[in-house]
């Protein structure tokens, strides 16, 4: 493998507010070597998701930030070229957090073999990975729906995450309600994921109208809402939680952007609700409960496989594709999960 | 009993902003005379809550609105004077919900006898009664310590709720920080119960000096926060919370008084801390759970008695005090447990 090159993208700057390409660099290396127990892969698919937003930051998150200079964090799938770990031979598909990079080492122990005859491989870094698993984290353990027929509320409701929880809940015979940007995407969640309402958030100029959206999609209330965005939509969706209702709190990417002295956007403006709905609204992140990832994997691969569970794709061509399709999914101009196609 | 003549006290109208004396109303009426099943009460002791000033609105709240006209709402202790039910007997001393009266009947379901050989009688309308419930239902089942030593937080921590969340967790070896107004409570939260800190949030003339004075005071983070204010103190709290802690919402006094189109003082401004601590923010009240009463109340009773628990009552003298009291409550001017004293 020696003097073979390869590219990769790094973090040249931290942004002041919105992402620019200029936070980027696109370097040529070395194709590293894999020592004792590593294996070298070759990228197929890089995965793009919202939580990169924050690590790009300095300041306290969930995560370590990302260190300037050094290739961007993100999850692959691909297949091994060089193998110095006896359970992997090259010619299998592997997942893994080889980040922004068309080919990277990683030990043994932090890949993942995957079943390619049935599923697809970019499947495995959407409804079948990271972000399905978010899904169904949030939706079978923080909204854990109690009976028949409960409204389970999820914005960004055609994008990666948002989904597969709509079309579990329609699996478990719950009413399922997406929030949306724009009358395509809307469609596509009732029309081609079975959703029972959509809600297209830009077709309202304020708060006031968006809680009238809302509250049409909901004439019953919500008992379970899955958070992805924040902001207004996050205060139309509390106004109408029932008694006992459950949020899980995904992402906030209406904040991602914000300067460290910006006031969130995401302001719940009336916490009397808490006292009023007697709800619970709980954080998670999906990689703090790696011990139920064979529980959540083994039913959405069912699911995918059979059908039951659909999912759509944006495919950028190309690693240094990679920052702007990333601008792009902050700005929701993707539909479906973002991917950056490197074979 | 028949012509007998008492005193009770009715909302004459709805505040409008702050509560107002003219809000109420003293009537003086017949004694009523118990049908069958039923018992007359003499009351000995009027709880005054905050929960009284929600239902005196209108709008949607967690419970029914009060209506005009009748007797205020309220728990009460005191003694049997005439019954037509089996299992009382006049002499006999009983809890309830009599409101703001000098004598009222009641089902003897909806009565509980009560010793007052070993505790108080008073202290059934504090720390035995529904205000030492609330504190232990919010603290046990959903601060619910994991482990010892956690630091738990709780703010109005001189009053009748908050003084036994901090007792019970210096019980179960948690170290508890307290939030009160003025010095004199805040010695009294250190001295006398036993809190191993306490913020005195009147020193901070701004959210970032109050939020400097709960860092100080909470060198460790915070695991568990028991909220009964909100407002500044909420949003200084939830900048110093543990990853997977729990905030138990039992009160938001800070806005009780706000008017229907008034913003709430309390907005949570960083909600991205869902996210950084995934943590969990859970409201509740305590009559939504009447099946651990019987628990609850056994171990405050062995507390209490035992000298565990302490508390500290402001008594008002006589029927016609009620309503100066209340606006004195709804602004932190009791010490401790605010009661009326009928007898």
């Amino acid at each position: 493998m020696t003097a073979q090159r390869a590219q990769r993208i790094v973090l040249a700057s931290r942004p002041d507010g919105h992402v620019s390409p200029d936070n980027f660099r696109l370097e040529t290396v070395d194709v590293p070597a894999p020592a004792e127990g590593e294996v070298l892969v070759k990228v197929h698919y890089l995965s793009l998701d919202p939580y990169m937003r924050g690590r790009m930051n300095e300041s306290r998150s969930y995560a370590q930030p990302q260190p300037l200079g050094e290739t961007m964090v993100g999850g692959t799938v691909g297949e091994v070229v060089a193998s110095r770990h006896a359970g992997f031979e090259p010619g299998e598909h592997v997942v893994g957090n080889l980040g922004w990079t068309e080919y990277g080492v990683a030990k043994g122990a932090a890949l993942q073999k995957v079943d390619t005859s049935r599923i697809p491989m970019s499947a495995y870094l959407g409804p079948v990975g990271m972000p399905g698993m978010t899904a169904w984290y949030g939706y079978r353990k923080i909204i854990a729906p109690k009976r028949a027929s409960e409204t389970i509320v999820v914005s960004a409701a055609s994008g990666a995450v948002g989904s597969v929880v709509g079309q579990l809940a329609k699996i478990d015979g719950m009413r399922a309600v997406g929030i949306a940007g724009g009358p395509e995407k809307c469609a596509y969640v009732v029309d081609e994921l079975g959703f029972d309402a959509c809600v297209d958030y830009k077709q309202a100029k304020d708060l006031r109208e968006l809680a009238r959206l809302v509250r049409a999609a909901t004439p019953d209330g919500v008992d379970g809402y899955f958070e992805n965005v924040g902001g207004d939509v996050l205060n139309a969706v509390m106004a109408r939680l029932n008694t006992f209702a459950r949020v899980a709190v995904c992402g906030l990417i209406s904040d991602y952007d914000n300067k460290p002295d910006e006031p969130a956007r995401s302001a719940i403006l009336n916490p009397a609700m808490f006292l009023v709905a007697r709800f619970k609204m709980e954080g998670f992140i999906v990689s703090d409960h790696l011990d139920l990832w064979p529980e959540g994997l083994k039913e959405l691969g069912g699911h995918v496989g059979g059908g039951r569970i659909k999912y759509r794709e944006t495919v950028a061509e190309g690693l240094a594709s990679a920052p702007d399709a990333f601008i792009g999914l902050l700005k929701g101009r993707n539909f479906g999960k973002q991917l950056v196609k490197l074979v």
